[in-house]
């Protein structure tokens, strides 16, 4: 029998799983609750318990298993297997993840351990979008801007910090971010970015009429998900917070593309679920400041695997390093 | 005996060159006049004269080299060996180098020729400040800004186009560019675009008194190296020119910085020739909008070969590649 792969992606939500062949084909796929109670101390104990099960399931044994690949929220020491400050895991100190799964198996299975953002960009490339190329760059959009690098088909991690796209600078007097600097991308392109950037604009532009505008003059909860939808169906004002929030990720994915000039961008998370709508946006706005010979070779797409993204990627992390 | 590699540096005023052994040690480094006239053909044959002598000077045959690493302006053809629009070197039509090469020496030695700007990082990378770093980023600040981008220990070239710094946006309502695009980086820090910005602040500002800022109102030419030399002597017109081309430099450095999160990147050009006093400057604008976890990971120091940059790189594209 050829042996299989687990990839796990760590979640603040679930715990999701895939097995994978070696020659990279998914056999099985599913997910558990993730328990954050108790400084996240069942986390590793519930992953490990799924893993047994699918293990008694198929009648296998540690030999039959030819490594573990994850990806995990906060900061990885890649070569200890330890991940620490992932605080929707509600884990604040160094958690020994790899250690603690050997040891529940008493196994010696290689386990690699790799940044959420940047096991998503792997799975884009191999599964989704990324269609095989050898250079490219996945920028999520969600609750922040996060980012995974992929140049000469190896994962970019630089000293640590490679891929925080989120942290560019982006924005002249822009508003203060998580990070504590001002202006950064996530502060104008994330979700919540794109809500702030709204609200600033209402204020600064006359009355539109734009029923999104009024919304925000009456103090009801907008969502960038709403901003997208009038601004698609012609809301001036709406068209005004995508243009100047899409001008700012536009830009960013240029000065990305003027330095790896990657074959595509890949553009995912839940604000792309607007879809080719915002792909038209920021494409425009790449187009007009990116350098011609970078422009006509790096192509920005939209990403295609959503939350699958990140079993695949966490697979694959065995594949390449065995 | 061990064999030799040929390091050689095209440039618009010399070629220059260098004997390298497989340790890596520089044997020899010597160069010869570039003749660009009658649209570039005397070139390669020339240099074909400066390997041979060297041969014949040192009795070696074909057989003790074992190739020959070069860095080309214009556009490179990795595959082919072939440069095009090398407008220094007057080769506007594609020019088959490698093959030229090989046949006058009726030799099958490897030839990779480079991109100039990324072979000289890789030279600093060997040589130089990179300190065998395995993420080392090069910008160049001299008429034009350019760049070399090293991860995971090899050149990034992307679709053929990577490396591009001088063409990030940069300057919002900036001046157009030689690329076609307003505002890249290259249109504020490099020693054309330094000079233009003082002439723009000359004129925005009060008359401070300042000497630098009289020659402007006078008609007469200032350089780049004049600004830095005057702002570091305490003139206020300089020093605010100073401060707002390396703003945009330090920010560049930062989302470059974001990206792929280098252990060094490195200033490099005649503009860098300012020295301590620049590194500080534009260290600090880097400081003031770079991540933090970026910022204390990624260091911004002086390039310390200068043109022997060059031929150091282009001899390592051979122990590389063999």
């Amino acid at each position: 029998m050829t042996k299989k792969i687990f990839g796990i992606d760590l979640g603040g939500t679930s715990i999701k799983l895939s097995v994978v062949s070696t020659e990279g084909d998914i056999i099985d796929q599913w997910s558990v609750p993730t328990d954050n109670k108790d400084e996240g101390q069942h986390i590793i104990h519930d992953l490990n318990q799924a893993i047994d099960a699918k293990m008694k399931e198929n009648n296998w044994t540690n030999d039959d298993i030819l490594g573990i690949g994850m990806g995990s929220p906060g900061v990885v020491n890649r070569e200890k297997g330890t991940v620490t400050g992932a605080y929707n895991l509600n884990w604040v100190d160094e958690q020994p993840v790899a250690d603690d799964i050997r040891s529940y198996f008493n196994a010696d299975w290689p386990i690699f351990i790799e940044n959420d953002a940047n096991v998503a960009a792997l799975g884009e490339q191999w599964k989704g979008a990324g269609d095989h190329a050898s250079d490219v760059v996945l920028v999520t959009l969600g609750t922040g801007v996060g980012g995974g690098v992929i140049v000469n088909n190896q994962l970019v991690v630089g000293q640590g910090a490679a891929g925080e796209i989120g942290h560019m600078f982006s924005k002249e007097d822009g508003r203060k971010c998580t990070c504590g600097k001002h202006g950064c991308l996530e502060t104008v392109a994330s979700a919540s970015g794109i809500v702030w950037t709204a609200g600033e604009l209402a204020y600064a532009m006359d009355d539109t009429g734009s029923a999104i505008q009024g919304r925000i003059f009456n103090g009801e909860k907008v969502t960038s998900e709403d901003i997208f939808k009038a601004a698609e169906a012609g809301d001036i004002f709406a068209e005004a917070v995508v243009d100047e929030t899409m001008s700012h990720l536009g830009r960013a994915l240029g000065q990305i593309a003027a330095v790896t000039n990657p074959k595509y961008i890949l553009i995912g998370g839940g604000v792309a679920n607007a879809g080719q709508y915002l792909l038209d946006k920021v494409t425009q706005h790449f187009n007009e400041s990116v350098y011609p010979g970078v422009g006509a070779t790096t192509h920005i797409k939209l990403a295609t695997l959503g939350n699958d993204a990140g079993v695949y990627g966490a697979a694959s992390l065995v594949m390449a390093n065995i």
